[in-house]
């Protein structure tokens, strides 16, 4: 048996070869080459080719793997979802109006300024030109998903499969829980349920990856008797991680200062997460109070972000909220636990670690 | 032969009934039931239940029985086509800011009032909250299409060529469409070529039709060998019909008081249609001067709209565009005079003849 240590360069070799081979298929492909006007095809590249940790390509590709398929099958599905994942970041930065992804302009920001250079647009203007064609970029995206699924190695009743998954998990699930989302901002605090939050998570960042598996598994059972069992095995790994992932995440916007992120973000943006919902529950009257008065603020002084997490420890939130990241995580790797140990059976846990590592 | 006015009668009726069955396919459809939160499940059924011609499905289903097809296996095709359309309908709506559709307020107008009573959110935030949901609806309703074009009965080698070409045809080449007509508005009238409008009327109104074609082509043919002489006459019908609507819809703009739209709306919105660019480049300075100094005005006077319309027609220009409209209305026409005389032959003459009649 491999070492810790070995396992994890071993993972992180099998993850940049993936990311590279993404990429040029990405950057290769004919699709977009006859996009009109020149700045809506740049658009429609920028994301996709912005470096990436090609996480989904990697759990599709494996769960491929880990039920005896060729991984090399499924190169086109896994930079499908690549695509399809950039589609949704599109357009949620123009829903969140996030001027900024992974250090540089968001695309409806990048064509705001292209708009004010170009046409000498106002700022308000340049911004609803900016907005939408960014509306229409992702809108060529989500196709371009479709048309890349679509030149899977596999037979054409796996392949529409696929499809059909693609538009149910990820083109209606998933665009659920990002509405969902939006909506709960605009709901009282006090009406909101954890479970809530759960059932977004679920929608909004495990569906994706539940395809991820879906497709993996269905290109390797291609022509072959579907293992029932095991692909229900393979999605709930994904879902569960998924969900880890999102509790995970809200605690690092209490705890962690995040690179690209502003401390306590999530609290300008009044954005009831897991941790600070269940904080503002649990927490005494006055502690409570000091939480939500912060809500929606621009800047917060070095005492207040102390007494954020103080209260949130002290309560007990945070205790409850890591025991259901860790119980979530636990159930994957018991979702995991019916296969039989093999490199990608390994490749996988280890790409959940390093998704519950990393800071958003 | 059955007279003109026989003939009218029975694409009418056959018009209706095509009508009635779709929007039956898409009441009953699976799909959309799981949406949540509920005002968006609301908000993706909306318009393709509103009140339609159902002119794409037609054309899709009379192409169908062209070529020798069963109509009846091509009625989810039709019924996709459709709902892409109106996603396509949703996001323009949103990106020209336009406030109503079929006489009902559009759906981030509706989205943004149940916001303001439902939330009592003020009415900038109520905006933006109608906005950002109708971004979401228009996503899903994509994804609804491709699901439901995946219903096609027919090979699934074949579904997959029509799913390949919604995503090229629609999903890329009539999104760019929308992206030049939308970059159009920022240009320099005396930069813009006829040609630049014709392009955009091919992608932004003809792409679409020629889907419509394809597929109905394509069911027909089916498991035989595809005639493929016959599929580019059909396309060409497509396109040529769809560029002449452009033309003639331009042509109403300026001579017709259109129902549903202010008197030279287009004039308002600094919107260079064709017609208006001819005029604008044939009339003399003065002439010219007086039709741009109107660009951008929000209400026009009897005597202005006179005005524009005796340069239009003195200039040249109305002739020259309605020359043009005929020419590619004839060229359809010619398309489809290789096709044995036949019902769905003169189903799909009659159609043309009702696009180009009716008024936006």
């Amino acid at each position: 048996m491999k070492s810790r240590e070995n396992q994890r360069t071993e993972f992180k070799e099998a993850l940049a070869k993936i990311a590279r081979e993404t990429t040029d298929i990405i950057r290769r492909d004919d699709f977009p080459k006859s996009i009109r006007p020149e700045f809506l095809k740049k658009a429609v590249m920028d994301y996709p080719l912005r470096d990436g940790k090609r996480l989904r390509p990697a759990l599709l590709l494996w769960t491929c793997g880990l039920f005896g398929g060729n991984p090399e099958n499924a190169k086109f599905a896994a930079a499908a979802v690549e695509i399809f994942h950039n589609w949704t970041l599109v357009h949620d930065d123009i829903i969140d109006n996030d001027d900024f992804r992974k250090g540089l302009p968001s695309t409806h920001r990048q064509l705001a300024n292209f708009a004010k250079a170009k046409y000498n647009l106002r700022e308000n203007d340049a911004e609803t030109f900016g907005r939408n064609h960014a509306i229409l970029a992702g809108n060529i995206q989500h196709a371009w998903a479709v048309n890349m699924l679509s030149k899977t190695q596999a037979s054409e009743k796996t392949i529409l499969q696929l499809i059909v998954e693609l538009s149910s998990l990820g083109g209606r699930d998933l665009v659920c829980g990002e509405s969902l989302d939006v909506e709960i901002s605009s709901k009282k605090w006090s009406q909101i349920k954890f479970r809530h939050l759960l059932q977004i998570a679920e929608l909004k960042t495990a569906r994706l990856l539940q395809f991820c598996t879906f497709s993996g598994a269905k290109i390797a059972m291609d022509g072959k008797k579907s293992d029932k069992c095991r692909l229900s095995k393979i999605l709930d790994f994904a879902k569960f991680a998924g969900m880890a992932f999102q509790l995970k995440d809200d605690l690092l916007g209490v705890f962690e200062d995040r690179t690209g992120k502003p401390v306590l973000s999530d609290l300008s943006e009044r954005k009831p997460t897991s941790i600070l919902l269940e904080t503002v529950r649990l927490a005494g009257r006055k502690e409570a109070a000091f939480v939500l008065s912060l809500a929606g603020r621009k800047g917060f002084s070095k005492a207040d972000v102390a007494g954020v997490r103080d209260i949130a420890s002290a309560c007990g939130a945070e205790r409850k909220c890591r025991q259901k990241a860790e119980k979530m995580k636990n159930n994957a790797i018991a979702a995991l636990a019916g296969f039989p140990d093999c490199e990608f059976r390994r490749l996988l846990l280890n790409w959940m670690e390093y998704v519950l590592e990393r800071s958003r």
